[in-house]
């Protein structure tokens, strides 16, 4: 790994500062957060729909939605039933603590038992800037390719749990799950992982149990 | 569009400087370069070997490969009967005219009549960062999503020609062609495009033959 410069340690050191702010935030508004991170087409608005719809009547949830240009995310976000918020990046290829905070401000945080934060397509640059949220969830997808885990090594180390989508095309593609497995293994020993289809269905339900309980054990109210 | 920071001027005017100086080495030695970009597991590596063994016996060429952490795209391209030459970007998020330039220079250029430069696997950043190459190509990939253009601008409008590939995967993947083709022309009228499946071989030969013209047309003697 090359010697980072000061500046880019002062800008992450910053980073780090007010994602904590971020954090205090939410644990104050008793919101648990999730922040959402896969290569572009992955299928993170998909697994979003998915889980606000899964969820809905059980928990009360907000999507906060980065993109470097439109705001075709967070209006299906809104159209599936969720508070949607678009943060526009304008060519930046990452969420950082300060676009978080700007968004979490025009949220009436008190509403929400679980906020979830697509992050931008890109499985580099979000993997190094914290925004505050409780949980790091990474989409990987199966057209993606088998060799990922191996050649994005810091993302796949910094999540708390992976989805991994478009199972459904397993049958077309020359995908080696157990190499897969073993790249992943490597870097996150024990990751939890679900293996989904969000065109389907399979495996969802398993993923919104996870998360529920997830919310239900950061803020029990939230379950009751 | 938001402004930029100085430094961040700074960096991308020196930048395009060693930019040109690789242009013009690479001119120097009658050597024909494309930088080849996509998001991560699109076709990149899987283009560049059916790129060499396509046009095998016709024309010499290098890959240059960037890549965050390992040699598996080098290897790859070695394999399949080109020189390769790896640079790790020890996480940087895409290649730079920096990094380029060490790589030529451990290249005996007057060898080649075609280098093909695979960039790091990321829709956003690559685009910002001139190397010194003729040509920029991106690949799209069918399960991507058919909303790409409009999501990625930036790098949409700054190509030369467009792959579109894993055609053989539309019969499982909801995907709008004359949607994404909208949003393609709006961004870079008339672009040139090749719909192709590397699984399959489908469309290749168009591909293969364009490209043949460009280096041919760049350079006569290499098509004699």
């Amino acid at each position: 790994m090359k010697q980072r410069m000061p500046v880019v340690e002062n800008i992450l050191s910053a980073n780090d500062q007010l994602a904590e702010e971020n954090r205090n935030r939410l644990e104050a508004a008793d919101v648990f957060a999730l922040n959402l991170m896969a290569s572009p087409g992955a299928g993170k608005t998909s697994l979003i729909e998915h889980t606000i719809k899964g969820l809905s009547g059980q928990l009360d949830l907000a999507v906060v939605d980065g993109d470097i240009a439109t705001s075709i995310d967070a209006d299906r976000a809104a159209a599936a039933g969720a508070q949607a918020i678009q943060i526009n990046t304008g060519g930046e290829c990452h969420l950082d603590a300060v676009m978080f905070q700007s968004a979490l401000k025009q949220l009436e945080l008190s509403k929400y038992d679980l906020l979830i934060v697509e992050n931008v397509g890109n499985l580099i640059c979000p993997a190094s800037f914290k925004l505050g949220t409780h949980l790091n969830v990474l989409i990987a997808s199966i057209p993606e390719g088998d060799d990922k885990p191996y050649k994005y090594p810091t993302m796949y180390r910094g999540v708390d749990a992976l989805v991994i989508n478009k199972i459904d095309l397993l049958p077309y593609i020359d995908f080696d799950m157990d190499y897969f497995q073993r790249g992943v293994e490597v870097l996150n020993s024990g990751l939890v992982t679900f293996p989904t289809s969000c065109r389907t269905g399979e495996g969802l339900e398993d993923w919104l149990t996870w998360l529920q309980e997830k919310v239900a054990n950061h803020n029990p109210v939230a379950s009751s």
